[in-house]
């Protein structure tokens, strides 16, 4: 797979990833270490809660959707470097989803203070088999140019 | 430890979690599941890199603050129950680190709809232990009002 450098993207340019299952295992292993709340960690709770039934945590889902993304066909030369992103989580995911990644280039920003690079804004649409958007993650990326 | 209502919650409270000492295995683990990319696990490798050493995932440093933050002071009734974030990396999280979050209260809006909950916009500083800042969260989490 070819890496992209910074003066090789285009706007508007979207890629899918491949596709996660998310088992109730890995839910409850995740939020045991990350975010021990009932809704994440036990089922009997998650079903008298809100959510009525169990959920990942939101960081699992980002977590996750990193790894679609790291493993997909968007690759930056030098690799994922986040600078920050906004993410949210319209509705949550739930054991036996299988989750996508839908990413679209929305903005090119080359970088004033070194030539040599630039800041890529990528939007992240987390997709679950029904094509419900569980994640949704606008992050800013640091991708280099193509060496002169 | 007493869990917030919404109408409870005061402008500028500020709450410090307890720490949470990252080892270089915890950081290659994460990565090896979430993020594989060759400066999160390959110690040669990262050395080689712009980052000159092993850097953990950004991820796993939203997950590690999500720990502290759910065994932390700040007790939300209903739990944390995140809409959405901001979320940056100034600087990474390395191995042998001790984080801490500081979170502060910037902003509590009545829902407009649902008069028996609020939004909360909270910062949250994940530190390490020279006091520097490695994430800025700024999280907006529903929260309902006491039950009349």
């Amino acid at each position: 797979m070819r890496s992209l450098y910074f003066d090789e993207l285009r706007l508007g340019e979207r890629f899918t990833t491949d596709t996660y299952a998310v088992s109730e295992a890995q839910i409850t292993a995740f939020a045991a270490e990350f975010d021990p709340q009932p809704f994440h960690i036990d089922d009997a709770a998650a079903r008298a809660s809100a959510f009525g039934g169990l959920i990942a945590s939101g960081w699992h889902t980002a977590a996750i959707s990193m790894r679609l993304i790291v493993d997909g066909p968007l690759q930056f030369a030098g690799g994922v470097v986040g600078l920050g992103a906004e993410v949210s989580w319209p509705i949550p995911t739930r054991p036996g989803d299988v989750l996508r990644v839908v990413s679209e280039i929305l903005e090119l920003r080359p970088s004033r203070s070194r030539p040599d690079r630039g800041v890529v804004t990528v939007r992240n649409e987390t997709l679950n088999q029904r094509g419900e958007v569980v994640q949704m993650l606008v992050a800013k990326l640091l991708v280099p140019n193509r060496p002169r």
